[in-house]
């Protein structure tokens, strides 16, 4: 199976990420890119999208960066991850976008960030360390 | 106005909260906690609550423990928080539950935890930093 | 070998803790506590006990908690920390605590503090992940 | 004072860094660099260079990439940092690079990483917050 077929199917399984309305809009090996617009249900007390939002949008984007990288019969899970908040999320919709910066058989380390629409602002930086499960059946 | 009554109007006014499905459930000096039952639409692909779903849970019990602490004319942002995850959220709703570790004029560090239904097994630890922001009315 | 011989072992073997004048004072299982005495090479451009001192007792702390719980023919690592600073370390010398909050086989979390030297005022808390190495002999 | 006297005078206090054997080596708005040689001194329990060694000097990094950019009469303290360990730091000397991601007026968000001896091979990587203190002279 391709690395975008192996992380869409994943993807699609995801129903929290259905149910925020995200897209996956690029995957390559250990690089993904994922988007939201803007929808008054993903808001915070001001009326911004929540940062919430942005670090379950950029955490999924950093697991399937991870998973780009591992063997076929693998899964991913979040061992942790680091996220400043950088901007209030002003936007009419936001950009996650993820890399790893170090592979390894059972951690990989990835960094993502956050984008506003135009892909210019970054408004929200992550750090994170992905597990690599191997699959029980 | 009350800690409780301050806080709570600010958690309605928080949309994404709403979405979720998430419920203010105690509200004290420096302490909050928030439950949210389980619903397919917050789940991963597993099938267990993603994890962003605990991160925003335990964010927002994070932030106003903080609020909590703060003069009544400021709000509050997130300025970072580190997530570890410690189990699948195999369960039929988690329980978020904040406390302050250190208060100060202008940054307030958080401690909060997300646990199982029961309260009793513990399956994410945040760690986060908090910021007063005067109200610019 | 007993837990105490075995942490006490490893932690003479790094040269760096003698070097800043650490000493291991406390060890259990999943529970370690190392101190250390201010001295003016240890300092930042205040004069207080520097950040880094404080991190790297925390640490070592932190990766002694988890390998007590780990089997005997293993080594720790740090995979990654983040730790919060509180409060300037204007003291005579400081006590980092440590112990674990979730073991596993693979991965141990950890949580530590950096008290002054009353063990009553906090100063630093961290939050880290600790990995279980097998031996390669 | 130019950037670079003001923050060589500040690190020329930090009686640690000379503890350490650590080296000022650039300076720019918003980039410091720190340069540290192998000593058996500054080693963990394999003979490689601590953790806390690394951690140290690429706190010191993003501290005065940060104070590089805050006005003139400013202090600058770490508020937290989150560290990834990569690599074991199996090298003559170590290389920590810093560079500010989002400037503040009170908050500055920094990114570091230390390399080995020839600059190419990352150790670890630290995402960091700094505060900027008024003098309060």
């Amino acid at each position: 199976m391709s690395i975008e077929s192996r992380v869409r199917d994943s993807f699609n399984k995801q129903k929290f990420m259905a149910y925020l309305g995200a897209e996956l809009t690029h995957v390559a090996h250990g690089e993904v890119e994922i988007r939201c617009a803007f929808r008054p249900e993903l808001t915070q007390q001001n009326g911004y999208i929540h940062a919430g939002v942005m670090t379950s949008l950029v955490d999924v984007a950093c697991g399937y960066a991870a998973l780009s990288t591992m063997p076929e019969d693998t899964d991913v899970l979040s061992v942790e991850f680091k996220t400043n908040f950088m901007r209030a999320a002003k936007t009419e919709g936001i950009i996650a976008k993820a890399k790893v910066v170090k592979t390894g058989r059972t951690l990989v380390i990835c960094e993502g960030s956050v984008w506003d629409v135009t892909g210019k602002i970054e408004l929200t930086r992550m750090l994170a360390t992905m597990i690599c499960m191997r699959s029980s059946k």
